[in-house]
């Protein structure tokens, strides 16, 4: 049997090229895959039709197994199963038993049928058919050749898809997969630029023989990549763990704000939020996480000095003196919103996104951020960040949760 | 002069083909090139490193242009200039001007630059340079040979990417863009599933002769398109709008939250707003256009009952007896926000996000809409979307943008 070391991944889909559809399979499956110790070389997009078929035949003499998504549906355009059949010689044949679950499909939902539907019932002899618990297309898996790689047909639609690949389509795959010692860790950091990062540990990971270093920039955070042999691999943990130390967010594959409603169940500590210039970007990361309305109390936007006021309960001599974006006014939002909650933390943002309002002792981007806490010290954080209004509020966001996490 | 009609994108980093970056180019620029008469042919995303070489040599037999993004930051994985640089016998050459712009961006921020940073004032000879105003690495277009398509290298990060495409590459694609006579309209549609809008105007659009028609399905929203010569697509677009009314939220590229700042800017109305299961994502969406601070007075995320009546005044009654996923409460939170800001407008939300929380009577996905005003009635719609808590709260802010801008 031939064992998958190398795999690639071919998109089939002329809206996906269109820019109607964003296209989430790449990181969906690249994601699984690492779980099972696989990697992605390769993605490849093409339109329906028979630019799937030159695909297929590039990726046949770079790998070992090809995940192939689209294609599968009723229409005329869906014509990945045809190419496949013809590619690997082996005749469609008509399956009574998945025209007969479509049907039951749709008379559960009371729809009628239409004549093309058939085609879906249809399978290359000897491919092992992956049922569909989601939407009609199965999907269709079909070994290897001496010339061809492993095929896996999958859906297009991620509702479909997903479910198929874990429940059908992984212990395939882990039957399938070359046993492989190579373990990976990714570190992620919020509060240092990519450079910094590198500065900071590239030379002395990079001098340990067999550990692959990636870097990884996103908004306010960058990844640290580290792959190698489970001995090399825990003397580089130790190192990075040592250098980074309160940097290093998670390694998990979770964002801050998960991380942050983590902690502060754990904690048993609550949480409100008083946002100007990020308005309601804070709040919005957080509830993103189930659970969050356990321990965020409230949060209110208040841009207008007015709002600051009835509120917040924020001084007007303050506002009127040393003005709304200020570390006095960032620390009396953050007191006011905890008092007014009763809640343990209080986290506030003021500052100036642009692309109006900036003056030269406080231009477009700058901005501080508050954090009172109950029978603590409040503490602010000036910072400078001018870009365009959604990177600006996504690294405000960035900075206020982690000067929580820090602080938790 | 070679004239583009064949172009591909290949997307560079080891960290999209592990699934800890979503690939967001290719929806970006297949949009951004259909208004230029362009079409990406094909995709590909390859690993930082020397298989972008071979990508590189592959598209040059499909393709006239090749657009490649990423691998042009300071670190060692970054090589796609070194790469572009062998292929096309360019040596790299130092330009004083990009370090010092480099440096001037450290310097504004107080940040201390790394060594490194210098990579990226290194060109091919000849390349034309492409600031970027938004981040450090510059891009680069290289004109075509006899065996290489034009080659333009952008930054990996969206928000440097964007603004590069829009003000460098649009101007210099369009002189190298073979001429068309065909033109389009897209109409972003709220309020209406694709298969009703496909039965609405669907038959009546395509019996017209040379109007190729297509949808897109987005979370809440639908795009139309038509394509076609000047004189047919003016009938074609005459049908499109008696039959779509006041569904179409506008033709023209822009987010409804950008609808509805500039209708309520145009009508100097003011707007409050009370959310409870979407946590925020309203204010956020609102407050990501320019503006939107003389519009929007407020915005209050009240998850807990407490906080409906301290900041709303939700009467306790109501939350005890029909409960704060209601009809009545939904009212009542617009019309307390309303009061308390002295705002034109209040608009709330509340419902089930889930995955918790769902009862047989209310189940998971469940929400109410509000919408007050000024010596106006009060309007509550109730809509059932169940799905994930993201979906659910971008569906829950569309529908509720979408219940405004209707009113303006």
């Amino acid at each position: 049997m031939k064992r998958i070391s190398r795999l690639e991944l071919l998109n089939t889909g002329t809206e996906l090229l269109f820019g109607s559809v964003l296209n989430t399979h790449l990181s969906y499956l690249g994601q699984q895959l690492f779980s099972l110790g696989l990697r992605i070389q390769r993605q490849t997009t093409v339109p329906d039709g028979y630019a799937i078929r030159d695909a297929i035949l590039e990726a046949a003499s770079r790998s070992d197994a090809l995940l192939i998504t689209g294609g599968l549906g009723p229409t005329s355009d869906d014509v990945t199963r045809d190419i496949v059949a013809e590619l690997t010689n082996r005749p469609l044949e008509y399956v009574e038993p998945i025209f007969e679950k479509i049907r039951a499909r749709f008379d559960r939902r009371g729809l009628r049928m239409s004549e093309r539907i058939s085609r879906q019932a249809y399978v290359p002899r000897g491919a092992t058919v992956l049922d569909n618990d989601f939407g009609t297309a199965p999907g269709l898996y079909v070994p290897a050749t001496e010339q061809l790689p492993y095929m896996f047909l999958l859906p297009g639609p991620p509702r479909e898809l997903r479910p198929m690949f874990e429940a059908k389509v992984v212990p395939l795959l882990r039957g399938l997969t070359a046993e492989t010692d190579l373990q990976a860790i990714v570190y992620r950091t919020s509060g240092l630029g990519e450079s910094y990062l590198e500065e900071m540990v590239g030379k002395d990971l990079e001098a340990l023989p067999g550990i692959e270093v990636g870097y990884c920039a996103r908004v306010g955070e960058v990844d640290l990549r580290l792959i190698g042999g489970a001995k090399t691999l825990a003397e580089a943990d130790r190192l990075a763990r040592e250098k980074l130390g309160d940097y290093i967010v998670t390694t998990e594959a979770k964002e801050l704000e998960e991380v942050v409603v983590q902690r502060l169940t754990e904690c048993r500590a609550s949480l409100a939020t008083a946002e100007s210039c990020t308005g309601g970007h804070l709040a919005d990361r957080l509830t993103n996480v189930p659970g969050a309305s356990a321990v965020l109390l409230e949060g209110h936007v208040t841009y207008s000095n007015a709002a600051k006021e009835s509120t917040l309960s924020v001084p007007r001599h303050l506002l009127e003196t040393v003005g709304a974006v200020s570390e006095e006014v960032a620390a009396a939002m953050a007191e006011g919103v905890r008092t007014r909650a009763n809640a343990d933390f209080g986290l506030s943002t003021t500052g100036i996104a642009g692309p109006g309002g900036g003056t030269e002792a406080k231009p477009v981007g700058t901005v501080f951020i508050g954090l009172a806490e109950k029978g603590g010290k409040t503490r602010v954080e000036k910072h400078f960040f001018p870009s365009d209004r959604p990177t600006f509020k996504q690294m405000v966001s960035q900075y206020a949760l982690n000067l929580l996490r820090r602080r938790l």
